[in-house]
């Protein structure tokens, strides 16, 4: 575990820049400070030249646009949500020790922040555009990148895309601000995506072009990395037609205090962590056991419900000297659950662990 | 098991008529026929003279509505939607088998069926009667029925609701067309509700009334009915707040044949079911095991897929002599899984089992 030089983030990886917040700081706030929120890049931070700066829209639309961040201020209505993001790889570590994963980040439970976002609603921009929600029912978003990587030897862009439909909600915002500041380079400035309820990687930093199209992006963060497979399926069986394109994210939630190597005394013992619903759902109720499931306690929010947004919570439990190991579940709005066992969902490359999450601890009198 | 004496339905509960068709019939067609359409009655099929009917908007309305039925056939776009309905109750028997659940329906696997629905949008409706999308975001949508119960002592109409934003989906219909026929008498004529993701309740039948509100309905089966709960919840400890109103359903799949008492062959064995996704989400794939779950194999779809539609399903396993449990787990689009074990998800009304189903056959040589 290292942590980056210029703030109390723990880097996962220096080069493209890979960090996320200690899970106490992770939990102290609802709204994560700016400098706290996790980092997934795949990419150097690109260069980017605000003044020559043009977001655009192209493809399917009546009306193709290229907009300056002037136009984007000044012609739009301003809005702004609060959401959770949250990247696919998120508790990736659980799942490669339990069988290796080459080639991904190791995250443990931090790649997830909640920041308060401004800029304006996608769907202001495509009706600008021409774009009918009538007509666009069956249509994507494709959205591009200014950041620069490699795959398969060929320079690309990272992208992406969503569906119409999601395009079109009033929480999906073309951000230029963050928790009332303007946006930070690391985090996508000058204008990112926010798709709230969806993977992180939908919520494109750099944003440099829109395309309205019948297909889901050709990009290979979307045909290639960001698919869910079977746990029986590995790198030689993998049929990329046979994935699924993630989009939203399922219920999980995970237990930030306290951490594993403490010690701790029987009794009385508090624990604090988050919990998340994805797409638009939210979370009902978070459940924690310390005696391997037999009894379940219900955890209080310490923030309150809000869309698109995760909670916080906090519970008691009665915990005997040993090896104890605490678990937490919840459920979403429409009862979904989270599986217990972490096999039940390993995959391939290790995304959307939402496994009951449990931490072993010792308790000594 | 009692078969109605007009068509080939399994009858639950005479009187109010709850019934659902055979299994082998349920997956014979990606469409249900109407006559097989699983029927869930609270009280009476009311008699209703069409002529003098009318259905009432109000509430938080610019402009109250009382609508004829010509109205809404003439003055509103008919739109037609392919929508599976799936009682919250369905797959109850499995619960009530493991800890019993007293007053509530045993339904098998066979409260589920899929339909074309013709009539008018909700939404247009809603527009019509002033609710502008923008100032209706956080209402809701009171339901009632003309269908006449009792509870505790009073008479009551069966009712609910469903949030603003749902009620303004394309999908979410006022029905008075069901298979390219007029709607039957006990299916809800001359109008009901079709609310596509949600659990049937929320399906209203005779229709006569369309609230706008701030909050939920206070009807029963709003707050009472149709609520889930933890498993360690019980009659006794149950705090009507604190359970959740049921919406959308969670991902669910079921193994409709081959049927428990067959006498089955050593070697391949073929297998059939449906598979359900809630919400807007869609069905990623449907898995069956023939060996406690060391080893699953993928199901074929056997129908298209469709927004708002059930997967029919078909799979071939190999099966050695014994006593064998066959099972089937599916994963929707948001990575939502079913849970394996049915004491994960036991409620004290017994609503929403999705957990992973299983039908135990005998093999001989």
């Amino acid at each position: 575990m290292q942590f980056d030089k210029h703030n109390a983030l723990i880097v996962r990886q220096a080069e493209p820049f890979n960090a996320g917040p200690p899970l106490a700081l992770l939990i102290a706030n609802s709204v994560t400070p700016t400098d706290l929120f996790f980092v997934r890049n795949h990419a150097p931070v690109p260069e980017i030249d605000v003044n020559q700066y043009h977001l655009q829209v192209d493809g399917n639309v009546r009306k193709p646009l290229s907009l300056t961040l002037a136009d984007l201020h000044f012609k739009f209505q301003p809005v702004t949500v609060a959401a959770t993001l949250q990247c696919a790889g998120n508790r990736r570590q659980e799942l490669s020790a339990a069988q290796p994963i080459p080639g991904e980040l190791r995250w443990g439970t931090e790649a997830i922040s909640h920041a308060t976002w401004t800029g304006v609603r996608l769907r202001d921009v495509l009706l600008e555009a021409g774009v009918s929600p009538d007509d666009a029912w069956q249509n994507h978003v494709a959205l591009t990148g200014l950041d620069e990587t490699e795959r398969e030897g060929k320079p690309i862009n990272f992208g992406g895309s969503i569906p119409m439909e999601k395009a079109f909600g009033r929480e999906v915002l073309l951000a230029y601000g963050m928790n009332g500041q303007p946006l930070a380079p690391v985090h996508g400035a000058p204008l990112r995506l926010v798709v709230p309820g969806y993977i992180g990687a939908r919520s494109v930093k750099w944003l440099s072009r829109i395309t309205v199209q019948a297909n889901p992006s050709d990009n290979f963060f979307q045909t290639h990395a960001y698919k869910l497979f079977p746990p029986n399926i590995c790198e030689e069986t993998r049929n990329w037609e046979a994935g699924l394109m993630l989009g939203e994210t399922p219920i999980t939630s995970v237990i930030c205090s306290p951490h594993p190597a403490l010690r701790l005394k029987p009794g009385l013992l508090e624990l604090q962590g988050y919990a998340m619903a994805g797409g638009n759902r939210q979370v009902a109720w978070v459940e924690i056991s310390a005696d391997e499931g037999w009894t379940w306690v219900r955890a209080d929010f310490t923030n309150d419900a809000q869309p698109w947004s995760w909670r916080l919570w906090r519970a008691r439990v009665n915990v005997k000297a040993g090896q104890r190991q605490l678990m937490v579940r919840a459920v979403d709005s429409a009862a979904n659950t989270q599986p217990p066992d972490i096999m039940q969902i390993w995959n391939v490359h290790g995304y959307i662990n939402n496994a009951w999450h449990r931490v072993r601890v010792e308790v000594r009198p």
